[in-house]
């Protein structure tokens, strides 16, 4: 913690003073994993004030992440960039075998469920289309990408053809 | 598009290729918000492998967040940082007031929660002792921090007094 305290302190006296605006700059939101290897604004090569940043296991759209998103639009965002990635913990596991692992860690079984992820292109596909027919997300387009982990490629899968 | 396309090309050419592992190197989790303003590992001085970056509007523990802290637990974190920020558009707002600005943007009033912020100290003792108090959350140690987001620097709300 003190190496993260030390880390803050060298940053704020680098940190760029000036109000940033809070609505996104790029009008613009970023779905994607928690995972330990994006670093979701390198990769996009986003700068502060750009984006808005929503971040869960899988990067699954769950009624918190419409909430975001929905609290997003009207911060003025009107693009959504879905991004999964390769070699994610939530795929290759099952919900039971994730359920039973929480239950030895907590004693008993979640009331909720853990969110394993299908297929990657596949999960993608899904976030992407249920955002489109969700009532509460208006965007006016919504992209769904792959991050390769070991390359730091995205790869796109949804929006290709298009501008 | 295109210019994020541009960017993370650019990326992936100076991606330090070698495989890091999916568990966090600092046995870390972090809870913040999707804001636009916040750079999370920068702020922290946090390279690629070394925690979870949990974000959704607020930076509140909701039953995604909590799903997504047990699944971190799973991949060995044992601290929590959560971090509020200053002038956070989740807050000086009331639940009312964000569920007409939702209506007025989908035509219906949300069934859910919009997650408007009390005091900003306060939703970060509040998030803290929720994390501590959650049957499904086992972590050894949870931090609560306040960002101001006008100069940088974190201030420690939670955990100042410990080592």
């Amino acid at each position: 913690m003190q190496e993260m305290r030390e880390s803050n302190r060298r940053y704020a006296e680098e940190f760029a003073r000036g109000d940033l605006p809070s609505s996104p700059r790029k009008k613009l939101a970023v779905l994607t994993c928690m995972d330990v290897r994006l670093d979701v604004q390198r990769m996009l090569g986003l700068d502060l004030g750009d984006a808005h940043i929503i971040r869960n296991a899988g990067g699954s759209l769950t009624e918190d992440s419409v909430r975001s998103l929905l609290i997003s639009s009207l911060l003025g965002t009107e693009e959504v960039v879905v991004i999964h990635h390769t070699d994610c913990r939530m795929r290759d596991v099952t919900e039971d075998e994730l359920r039973t692992k929480a239950a030895q860690k907590t004693g008993a079984i979640p009331p909720f469920e853990l969110g394993a992820l299908p297929d990657l292109q596949q999960s993608v596909r899904a976030t992407v289309a249920e955002i489109d027919e969700s009532p509460w997300l208006i965007f006016e387009r919504v992209w769904g990408f792959v991050y390769d982990v070991s390359t730091g490629l995205l790869d796109e899968v949804v929006g290709r053809k298009d501008p």
